[in-house]
């Protein structure tokens, strides 16, 4: 039977990782330094290595940037404390002998180019995205199948928690799009979308609504998975446009009006909230832009068409929300001088900061957080 | 940008497992053997070792039963080639210098008491768990909280495919439940329920039921996990009966009687399903046994009230279903003798086989098609 190094019940992630029975599962101390443990007698060298954690390699992690060396003792069982990590799920890979691992101690999930575990460490007086006692939406899995791919598709569809008990009832609905690597799982298991929505209703601080959790990829059969791209590949538009949204208005109590739509995303979503959003008007009033890698000048001109008429743009935009943590350097002083950027052009946006957070979940978190509670108010 | 070896698409193992942006995916021969790959320079030794492959470890893996060695190249990557694999699902662990990791290839799972990858071996001519054009029904996760365990829980409930459509109608309910270090979500991820059941239904094989996957585990947040044990903790029967079925029939347009409700679970989900079902008749009309581990003349001694008045169980439970694949032998022949045995008590009950399968998902899988084409008829 396995157990955690001191026979407590192993740290988990959300009361969706339930399952994780770990030999020697990561340890979470109160400031935030975590343990890491691995039995590897035969095993020469030993990492733990923070998924993306070099800056250069797009990354920021919240458990450092460069990869810890384990220590060994005499009993072949390889040991690191971290320096303490900011607050948030921070995905990491083992490094045994040279080759990137997973521990067999956690359930995966897709992160960048390849599937990670991750560490969450909890932020004091936080908790807006726990499971708490207040009425919970539930997530369904909808499938559908893609006439533009060639293929089945799933989709993960959040229903506020007065759906079933109003069938005569109509709501807005959010598209809410993972980041690159990720899938239509990503804001439910890792971000913990439907604990927020779940949260924010319960508080009347957000307007029940239909939350839609797309895959943001869209090969047909005989392409490869792209993988952030900008522009973003046309079959995701025409996907989120053409059979998305439709299936989604004819399988769900919405209200099907782009006064009653947005779309956000973060990272790579973002940009697909960009693309498919700004040359989509017709079909969301609300655009999310979460953690947007910096925006060429070439890339701003894709759309000055759009631009070219602030007021036209403002009238029809009810928010245009940008945000970014402020750890994550590179990507906070873009979207910020973006936003700059367009307040010259007279479009009127927002801007939100996130202190201390990272190109991480928590930043994600908070993002949506904030953003689903500017929404559809009137 | 990963690629597999001949630069072709990776080998899904279902529309749900899209996510597979691989370095050295598993390719899966028309033979059905399978080539494993690694890049580990480093590495003194690489292996693919077959989940519970050794007979004495429980375990039948229809990969083979001994770790494979694999062979490094000049530049560094390790290859093995398994002889034909038989069909079916079948977890692997890559064992880098002696300990045992998951490739940063795919989606992990829970099985046995780790997470581990998979391969998915098709069955020619089979593609009764495949996703095919015919309505769908959805997938819901539903949170409940439990005050047995003090804890939140999540359950994953299917929902036919005309359950939105047609409101007024109340359905039959199946509890369906996961084998010992699995969760509520393997029967979807790795068992594929969900298109089984659309499938059966689309054929008018099965009649429109609602099929709710539970945890069956009910740890108490000062209690370890509890791995398959007979006889099972009395919290799961606890939770099954006093919250999980409440909370279904008062949350979806169920028939709350015992004539309407069955359960069935895999391995240890057949031990629930003994335990629980069998000591609480007054609740369900069938049961189904699948793969269930030999059970001692003590352990059927503690049903002996139950099957005291064979006619009055015969009467009692429509269905008293069980199911073995012929390749998992020592269960096989067990769950053989055990219907024979109840035979001698003069108590009803049904086996059926699977030519070729092991202690797998395809076993699992034929017994679900099997057993809930059985269900509800009248």
């Amino acid at each position: 039977m396995c157990t955690t190094m001191d026979g407590s019940k192993p740290a988990t992630s959300s009361v969706q990782a339930h399952f994780r029975d770990e030999k020697y599962p990561p340890v979470v101390h109160p400031d935030g330094r975590v343990t890491f443990r691995l039995k590897a007698p035969m095993a020469q060298k030993v990492q733990i290595e923070p998924v993306n954690g070099q800056p250069e390699n797009n990354g920021y992690n919240g458990l450092g940037s460069a990869p810890y060396d384990m220590v060994k003792d005499e009993n072949g069982i390889w040991t690191v404390t971290t320096p303490p990590a900011v607050p948030g799920l921070h995905s990491y890979w083992l490094v045994v002998d040279g080759v990137r691992v997973n521990d067999t101690c956690c359930k995966t999930y897709g992160s960048t180019k390849m599937q990670t575990c991750g560490v969450e460490i909890p932020e004091p007086g936080v908790d807006f995205y726990h499971i708490k006692h207040v009425p919970h939406g539930q997530v369904r899995m909808q499938w559908y199948y893609s006439r533009v791919t060639n293929a089945w598709r799933r989709a993960y569809i959040y229903v506020p928690p007065d759906y079933d008990t109003h069938p005569e009832k109509r709501y807005p609905v959010l598209i809410l799009r993972h980041g690159g690597g990720e899938d239509e799982t990503s804001w439910v298991e890792q971000g913990r979308a439907n604990f927020i929505m779940d949260n924010l209703i319960a508080e009347g601080k957000a307007k029940p609504m239909i939350v839609v959790m797309d895959w943001g990829q869209a090969p047909t059969p005989t392409q490869p998975i792209h993988i952030p791209s900008t522009p973003p590949p046309p079959e995701i538009t025409e996907v989120t446009i053409k059979e998305l949204i439709p299936m989604v208005d004819s399988t769900f109590h919405t209200i099907p009006d782009r006064e009653y739509r947005a779309m956000a995303g973060l990272s790579m979503g973002s940009v697909q909230t960009l693309y498919i959003g700004l040359n989509n008007l017709d079909y969301f009033s609300a655009l999310g832009v979460f953690s947007r890698r910096p925006m060429s000048d070439e890339e701003f001109g894709r759309f000055s068409h759009v631009f070219a008429d602030a007021e036209a743009f403002n009238k029809k935009v009810k928010l245009f929300w940008w945000g970014a943590g402020t750890a994550e350097e590179g990507i906070y002083n873009a979207a910020k001088a973006d936003v700059a950027k367009l307040a010259r052009l007279g479009i009127k946006a927002v801007f939100v900061e996130f202190p201390g957070t990272s190109h991480e979940w928590q930043t994600w978190r908070k993002s949506l957080y904030d953003f689903a509670s500017r929404l559809f108010w009137d």
